[in-house]
């Protein structure tokens, strides 16, 4: 449904548009980036490539993007950071009933010169359980925490603790303990974009979690535009589920998000090529975006956000 | 087309809501019960299970849940409620041409302590005829009437003598000769739920049979929504036709209803594991019910009937 | 096209109606039928058997309903009409470019009573050129045409010269040398009907062909309610195009149809099974008719065509 | 997508419109066409039919219809032009960085006395870069060019460079250079039709390049009435994107389009039948569009074009 969704929207092609090269350079959250496509907070990415996540960092930090590393990371924040220690990154927060340990996850994000805490709000995934699913690798930043300190609990607990209770509040708590800017990811309405913004959250991520959260929810792109509307540049917005083309980021460009990302394909260059996969998948949705932008009369990512899309009903 | 008509309404998540455990304890027609999704009055679950309803019965009595039971059961009203003896049950009614039968079924539902008649005006099964399809099994209110003195009628004869011409008078005719609530069963439009609530109905069963009735019809989940409207809360709502996920619940109890019925996946249950398959079922799909809740932001079975539901066209 | 177009209209079921045995009887042209549903005037029934359309003609007689015979009859008129003398007939004209046929064939249509001419006025069939189909078998009407005064002239030729241009004088002079209303069938538009109206046609039959003709035109259903809307009752409608179920003649019926014909289902009765076959399929639409129509709560034709259809969008 | 959406429209057929033989003429850009068919400037026809354009040629000008040149056409535009003397043909030009190229080929077609210049302002094959594309032929012009010097450019040089970057100055350049008509091709909204007559176009050709060009871009047939509305006729449209039948052909003219382009069942023809094979197909949609005109009731391609389509959603 995701995927379907972008065929909501369509993109009038501009001719006589006077455009050789289209720039995709942007600059969000303070942070010049050499594109808007962005690397998904994505799991246990050991499960691709033995490098993990260091390699994923130096794949991105390639192209001039943006990283966002997970709390249940194959490597640690750490490292990931460590392997590409000139590019931007994220750190996506699943909280813990476990202030302590929430208090080491900002801690080990803050050291390692994190721009931004991405709290994520939501976390089922109904297909897991029906496929009975365990991770068959350690999570490092679980693994380090509870080895640590020796009396530590377990990692099966602690992944079982993960908070299902997540307000306002938290997002304050945050905020004021690590001094970092508090995103809030899996916003699919305008009244929790407003409320996410009211408890002080700097940024925005519209997100159903590629589609595996809330059995009967709306395909992500479809709500975008009246998120975004409601918004109102207040804040960047990050958007994802469904990308897997130029055209995908073109459409959640054009309708209000400031950066958008995806984890699927990366996983693959990642799995077949390293860190060099990793690169290859962002160059060639940046090839592809920057076709659009040309065909589309779009010569830089402002143009982009300024265009009007079609909207025919099939 | 059933199930398709679930996918005209979508359900928001909402994020921060700061809900840990939502609750799916309700009151309906003056009832506890400890969720809102009931077995609908299916037929002959002797075919499900050698045990028949008296296992479907002890299931749901499991979960605090409520139970319909059919005239074409293939256990009796009395062995059926004595199965689950504290639990409360209904009992839907096929009316016969034969008021004596009428009069008999109504009288065992009595003896029985059922807390409402459902009232069945609809009964035409068009693959039943082109499968030329035959009961195997006798059914028991059936058998215990004619064998009961002597004289009676045999039971294909009593199936062939179902009435086919039902109106106002005869809700009033049961009503005040069972002396229990009347609920409508099979109502699509407004007008039959002002029609029945006029001849004093005090409950409305919305339901296109699984949609196996009416060659023709709409979606019984389209026609939800206006219905209630029309009923505005005079008498509670009962809907079935197609549930089959915890979402579909939510959506139909979003749209008007109070109670949610289902079988089919019930009697998949029954067959595979008497009362304990019946029982695991409805813990499923409460379980599937909490998690949406929560997702969706609603605590309570009340903050779900005033969500507003999505409407986006695909 | 024309079967999907009969879902873009739903039948509301109606609870506590108090119908048991609805009545087909209506009255249409004048003529007191048993049902509203009529043989459309297909042409060539000795393709599905050897008794053709004498057989179509019995087995409708049967049912007391209509029988349209066809210019390209495998039997001819006289002999049509004698199998069933007392069962009231139309006769379908082909207009041909040689007018003394023309009146040969009202000559005909008139010496057998049938009660009103049917002129068809469009005529192409795409799929069978492609196919480069050619009749195995004589046309009656045509043979004795030709045969009778031995200088006319060859069946071939005739056929191709089927006149392509029709207008509102063919209307009159038709109406004028036969004495009978004349319908004009193809109507697919409002000005259409209007326009036949204007020239003296007594009647309107809506009908793309069964959808063989235009291609890229719309479903003959579709532009039912909006040609009824502009004959707004002046003159009988006869619609046929897709019928299959006793669904679709509910519909058609209650978007402003008077009669309904079809032909498909009704060529395959009488290749199954001759006079007996074509009565079995008749009754059986008879048959899903009335069901449909006591779940709908209607009593009378007159009640299916004041039955609103609702419009819910998939 | 393309061909999807000639289903959005539906052409309503006119019974009692006493025409009996439609007329194709038409005049466009001052030429006197026998259909308002035309052939679109496909590249490379050499891939279909060892005679390549200029049979095709041959076979258009043996049904009085306009052909189009490509740039990269096997046989040069002195050939193509010369194989039929008498016969209208437009030049397509791909602009290329090296503005001598450019002058070259507008020297050859005015030489070949081409009536007007075909502007491309799109040019990006997908699926050939997958498939690793490469033309196995020569393309005569570019090889006249290079080879005719001496010193030219070799051909995977001249075709990588052709230009990305056009605007409405490169329409006044050729415009003043050539002394012909130009037409921008790739047109898909009001403001670039616009846009092209305020630069001097005296032609407009809407066209998605056969949906290979922008991915998430409409179908060229869904915007050509918008299109057309903002030209307002101040100047002919071509249409192009999806033509397979007369029914097609109908609707684009009813749209708005003047001339309508296609290849794809022209280069099967030209590959089964050279020149016959081309004349064949031409035969063959002009044959359909003529039955369509005649159950519409359309005597004339101004008829077609006053004509309103049904606009029925299925």
């Amino acid at each position: 449904m995701n995927r379907k969704a972008f065929q909501h929207r369509q993109i009038a092609p501009k001719a006589l548009s006077d455009i050789e090269k289209p720039e995709l350079d942007t600059k969000v959250f303070g942070i010049d980036l050499k594109t808007p496509v962005m690397m998904a907070p994505a799991a246990a990415q050991g499960l691709s490539h033995s490098k993990g996540e260091t390699d994923t960092a130096k794949g991105i930090a390639a192209v001039g993007g943006l990283m966002a590393q997970s709390t249940y990371s194959s490597t640690s924040i750490a490292d990931t950071a460590a392997a590409a220690p000139d590019a931007p990154q994220f750190f996506q927060l699943y909280m813990s009933k476990d202030w302590d340990f929430n208090e080491y996850l900002l801690d080990e994000a803050k050291k390692a010169n994190v721009k931004a805490i991405i709290l994520t709000v939501d976390g089922y995934r109904e297909s897991d359980i029906i496929n009975n699913f365990a991770f068959p690798l350690p999570m490092a930043n679980l693994a380090s925490y509870s080895d640590g300190d020796g009396k530590g609990k377990g990692i099966a607990e602690i992944y079982a603790s993960a908070a299902q209770k997540i307000g306002p509040d938290d997002v304050r708590r945050i905020k004021e303990y690590s001094g970092l800017p508090v995103i809030v990811k899996g916003v699919q309405t305008p009244e929790d974009a407003i409320r996410a913004i009211t408890a002080g959250a700097e940024g925005i991520y519209v997100s159903n979690h590629g589609g595996r959260q809330l059995n009967g929810g709306p395909a992500s792109f479809d709500v975008l535009e009246v998120v975004a509307k409601a918004v109102n540049g207040r804040v960047p917005i990050i958007f994802d589920s469904g990308i897997r083309r130029g055209s995908d980021v073109f459409k959640a460009l054009a309708s209000g998000a400031d950066l958008v990302a995806f984890a699927r394909p990366v996983l693959y260059g990642l799995a077949l090529g390293g860190a060099e996969g990793v690169q290859s998948v962002f160059e060639h949705i940046d090839n592809e975006l920057e076709i659009i932008m040309q065909l589309a009369g779009a010569k830089t990512i402002a143009d982009v956000k300024k265009t009007n899309l079609l909207n025919i009903k099939y």
